[in-house]
């Protein structure tokens, strides 16, 4: 007896650093779940298929169910290039341009990004679209109505969206900036091991010193190393320093980009997501706070539906 | 017949990554230079007499002759510890501070940095110090008088002064923040080998993005990325948008920080130099270009004449 012998349709998030298969059953209920560190960026193109199927093996998922993915796989250097639909876009268009990954004998669909194709700061993302559309569907909003949502991680997201309309986003380099700057700067003599506290001083005050002067945040943050030499801080200050500085500083940025209202939706929850609500919070923004899991399942979901739901019609 | 039998001063600028070794005759004409990558940050401690001998040997530089250096050699990490003068200092209190090296047959002296140890944003220099006074003597200015310095590098300095006086200065991890976001992050895959070009549009295109909008620099770093996606650029333009924004981010960092004059004092020449009298000019501010070694010997040879004047007066 194995739960996945009921499965309806498979759900891949499949990024960078991670990948993540579900089994589906019928109403959306997670009957198998595999997380593994067998991220796109270090999968060669012809392995994609054996690593995918090793796991629906394991999962005992048969060759006929369907498999929805999104993220880096529908990259030009993923599976199969699923390209970017232009904003502002309406996230009912990504399911029907969807890409069918050629010569498998599985029906395997790639949805596509979004991309801002502007001269100054243009932008892209993979993945958060379809969080984005599973957060229209399980916190959906008037059509009418405006939203801004943040999505934290290695390339932050801020998004910008009316009803189910994707209006603006941008892209915050803060976790890629952090880990650079804390493995191969000055900073890598002062940094600890220790997790960053999101109720600390250290780290909130960081946040308010970025968002109250943003302009001088290359100086603040080298800061960082002559206090560890004059100021004989606690071990645990200097990294929760710089988390603070740089989430302070993405705030002040989604702010002179967008109007950021009082309350937002905040994908992802965890360590990650505990320190940007702390770091909102002394932005005076309070937020409603999705499972990053949760969405980008409910939007793969909602992207098969209209998917398999047209081509049978 | 070897000049540097001549010498009667010997100055040295050792940095973390650069030994840089004069020997002076009595006027303060340079009779021979060595110049070389031993730099501190990869010197064992009882290795430093023997690089410096070796040197000097080499040049033959009679062991009656002492020696004045400046740099991170005066670090805790380095050959003996100069500690640092606190801020605000008058630069003529710095000879008088210098450490000799103990145990050493001939007389060195290491000159102390400058700190400034207050709750925010505390910071250090060593070096920096020396070509400040260098720079009192070769491009002097009325007691009274005002003057911002800007000098480039791996942690850029910026510094407010009163004729002889050092009020406040500030570090801007520019360079530092460049190496790592350039070679550990997304943008390692954007960036190419091409010098940046101090006259190209776009690295005063983003020079001008960082002044008119400094709160969203990591959003405006990350957008190198999606601009190589979506607008197939020349390659030499990634460089030259990262190496603009960070440059103009440090000059929006420091007009936040101290009153920046419409004329500033640049020390350091060549292609960094070049590209930062070209962002300056973008921010409205033209310079007096002073070459770094010149002063830095300057600073040495003022310091080495109070030393061993009042020494053997």
């Amino acid at each position: 007896v194995n739960d996945a012998l009921c499965a309806t349709l498979v759900a891949v998030d499949w990024g960078t650093s991670h990948l993540r298969v579900w089994a589906l059953g019928p109403g959306g209920d997670v009957v198998a779940e595999h997380k593994s560190d067998e991220g796109m960026g270090s999968t060669a193109r012809e392995r994609f298929d054996d690593i995918l199927e090793s796991h629906l093996g394991a999962m005992s998922v048969p060759t006929g169910i369907p498999v929805i993915m999104c993220g880096m796989v529908g990259s030009r250097q993923g599976w199969a290039e699923a390209g970017y639909l232009p904003i502002p876009a309406d996230l009912r268009e990504i399911a029907a341009n969807a890409v069918r990954i050629p010569g498998c004998a599985r029906d395997i669909r790639i949805l596509p990004g979004l991309s801002k194709n502007v001269p100054e700061n243009p932008d892209v993302m993979r993945g958060e679209e379809t969080q984005l559309i599973g957060l229209t569907r399980t916190a959906p909003v008037e059509s009418g109505e405006t939203r801004v949502v943040c999505m934290p991680g290695t390339h932050s997201k801020w998004v910008h969206m009316t009803g189910e309309r994707v209006e603006d986003f941008a892209s915050f380099m803060t976790g890629d900036m952090f880990s650079a700057l804390a493995a191969h700067s000055v900073l890598r003599h002062s940094l600890s091991e220790d997790r960053v506290d999101h109720a600390s001083s250290a780290f909130l005050d960081a946040v308010r010193a970025s968002l109250v002067s943003p302009s001088d945040i290359s100086a603040r943050i080298f800061s960082i190393r002559p206090a560890g030499l004059l100021q004989n801080p606690e071990p645990s200050t200097a990294r929760a320093k710089l988390s603070g500085y740089l989430i302070g500083q993405e705030i002040a940025g989604a702010k002179s980009r967008f109007p950021v209202p009082a309350m937002i939706d905040l994908v992802g929850g965890g360590v990650l997501g505990a320190l940007y609500e702390a770091a909102l919070s002394v932005a005076s923004v309070t937020c409603r706070v999705h499972d990053g899991d949760r969405v980008v399942r409910a939007g793969l979901i909602d992207a098969a539906s209209v998917i398999w739901k047209t081509e049978s019609a």
